[in-house]
């Protein structure tokens, strides 16, 4: 079963904005065993649309488009469907009820413009959009499937998730079964985690383990096809099995966990709390703790000290030990730690303190030169880190080492 | 003239890596006024890639691919193109000497696999790459020229600015010039802007005129063809004009600028500095305000005070103001944003308290509901926001809401 996506924009054409989407439901699809073949962008241009879309529907069996939905003149995409599959528009009173609520609950009259949204081509199934005024639109006609998205991410996502991939389930007859499933490990590069595995690790060919390495850590996929879903659950359960002997003390969760939502879980479990001190990072890290709710169960306060003056104000850290140490080094990141750790009352205090860059470096402290500590009941621990010369990738990567240091001063690993 | 870009390799397709390389060539051919057309990705499939490289020369007169030029098996560009123009490899002994040379800088031996890297399609012209081992590749047959370029980011660059462009713009009679401009609007919505926009604007069939949407606000972009380059800056420069005359008080940058460098910008120029006491967004607007490098200049603290307690504690919000309005209220975020402007001696105060979800809505204050307040030597200001029900989306939309708040009372805007 073939698939193709389409991107479509202006925007992502002259390369203005990176297509994000089309990625994203490329992963997603794959978690359902589909396999995308082709992917194809097109700018807000009505007779190109209408040819790209007549070439998929030629080519692929499901189609899934993204961008062009908005209210305005140059969103174009249900013009090009209406030629395509030659539709009316109907009005569907429906949508734009729930597009007034929207509207109304924020206190906004709805422009006259957004009607245009609630016009849909004839027998089409609309995905509903709980975050935006773009619904997505299906339909199927000759055994193809052709979807329709909003373009902007996280509308994007949440369609995409909570609607297209149900729908496609429900209405798709899928290849054999495969079990697709992930290791998450941090703080090992790639190639040390590799040298730990591929040595030693049995698959049957048919299995795949890939290393997909990001900011937060590598993710080992293993791809396991079968006949039966028990036998591709088994193939996987094997592999699953070798890579947690192999490399168990990296891994810190599977699939759609992420590292932040199992400190928050290991937290909640204990009934214990945490509280931040951020230099270089600044916010990002309790940004990050933050991002999964019901976290204020757990964490109670953040600072970002910036300044020296700060972090002897608001953190106590003893003006002497910044001035024999430095800013950025070990002591004070400990002392951070303690610091918060203490003002906040909390069962743990995070600290870091580093050089993001591009300026600031010296020979002994390059750019990249980030200390991270904890503080517990078992006293404070510190590491040292040595990232790139980029600002963006030191701040990213000092988030998830801070992460990972909080998850193993709990869980008491060494 | 019509430019078809190919992006070539599984890693592509399956939405591993998301593609930045046929953007970058997008926008750099603009600026040569060259247009693309289509954009197309295709997995590491020889025969599809055969089908999309004919399709390609149908439908365009220039056609570039990127990736599938390594030394292993996987990279099978070369072999496509073998197929699709009907050449033989043959082997270039310059090609061969200088990737020798390379390993040789290197004190490495040149692995035997590269030496098919100096096979190239008969009659080919080849694009040397000063930073890696795969050079690029043009053909020009039948009026069409069919470039390959490597897939790593940092070669297809310098090969694109030092080689391509140079070659294209020898051996192409260039289609005039175009003028691409940004104008950065944030809080007001695609809707309502077109609103004050699309009634009045008065633009030439030629230029077009796009809303681009994101969390951060709206980018109004412009596209001006010229059959000189005074004439498409002439009218692009027309169409910024009456923007800014429609739409003015919410534009706040242009082309790259961001709303957190702007700000920055601002507060440098001034000598000013700015605080942040953050709730809902738990550090990310500090986080926000210090991508910027240099941002330790104007970015003096931050706090991040999730209890009520905290907010007593580190803010000196009165106990009594919670009680009554409760946390999330526009009296709590004023009392912080005052707080904090004392607390850390700033300039500006930035104060953000909402309920970002999912739990936590009440029927008065739903989630969404966010008060962001700011406080300076004009007294404290603050407005009530209902966003979404997304938790995500409420916490992005609140940092720039903070942000365009911040930069209205740097710049005493209503």
């Amino acid at each position: 079963m073939d698939v193709e996506l389409i991107s479509i924009g202006d925007e992502i054409i002259t390369g203005h904005t990176i297509d994000t989407n089309t990625p994203y439901i490329a992963r997603r699809l794959a978690e359902i065993g589909l396999n995308v073949a082709y992917r194809t962008a097109v700018g807000d241009d009505l007779l190109r649309m209408e040819e790209i879309i007549h070439q998929a529907l030629k080519r692929a069996d499901v189609i899934i488009a993204t961008g062009g939905l908005g209210p305005t003149d140059d969103d174009i995409t249900k013009k090009a469907i209406v030629k395509v599959f030659k539709r009316n528009l109907v009005f569907h009173e429906d949508v734009l009820e729930d597009l007034k609520k929207r509207f109304a609950a924020r206190g906004i009259e709805m422009p006259s413009i957004n009607q245009n949204q609630a016009l849909l081509p004839q027998g089409a199934v609309y995905l509903p959009n709980r975050i935006g005024s773009a619904v997505g639109i299906v339909i199927a006609e000759e055994g193809k499937i052709f979807a329709s998205l909003p373009g902007v991410p996280r509308e994007m996502e949440i369609i995409t998730d909570e609607e297209l991939i149900p729908y496609l389930q429900a209405h798709l007859v899928m290849p054999g079964h495969i079990k697709i499933h992930k290791l998450k490990t941090t703080g090992i590069f790639e190639s040390a985690l590799a040298e730990k595995i591929a040595p030693f690790i049995k698959l049957p060919e048919h299995v795949r383990l890939a290393y997909l390495p990001s900011f937060s850590g590598v993710d080992l996929r293993i791809i396991a096809p079968g006949g039966t879903k028990e036998a591709a659950e088994k193939s996987a359960g094997n592999a699953i099995k070798q890579l947690r002997e192999l490399a168990g003390k990296y891994i810190y969760g599977e699939n759609e966990d992420t590292l932040e939502g199992v400190v928050g879980k290991l937290l909640t479990e204990r009934n214990q709390t945490v509280a931040t001190a951020e230099s270089c990072t600044a916010g990002l890290l309790a940004g990050k703790i933050t991002n999964i709710p019901g976290s204020s169960n757990y964490f109670c306060q953040g600072v970002v000290t910036y300044s020296n003056q700060s972090k002897i104000d608001l953190l106590g850290v003893p003006k002497d030990i910044i001035e024999k140490h430095g800013a950025v080094s070990a002591e004070t990141a400990e002392a951070m730690a303690a610091g918060i750790k203490e003002k906040a009352n909390a069962d743990y205090g995070v600290a870091v303190t580093g050089i993001a860059g591009p300026d600031g470096g010296t020979d002994e402290k390059p750019v990249g030169t980030v200390f991270i500590a904890v503080a517990s009941s078992n006293g404070v621990v510190s590491a040292k880190h040595s990232f790139s010369k980029d600002r963006k990738s030191n701040r990213g990567r000092s988030v998830y080492a801070a992460l990972e240091m909080l998850r193993r001063a709990i869980l008491e690993i060494k």
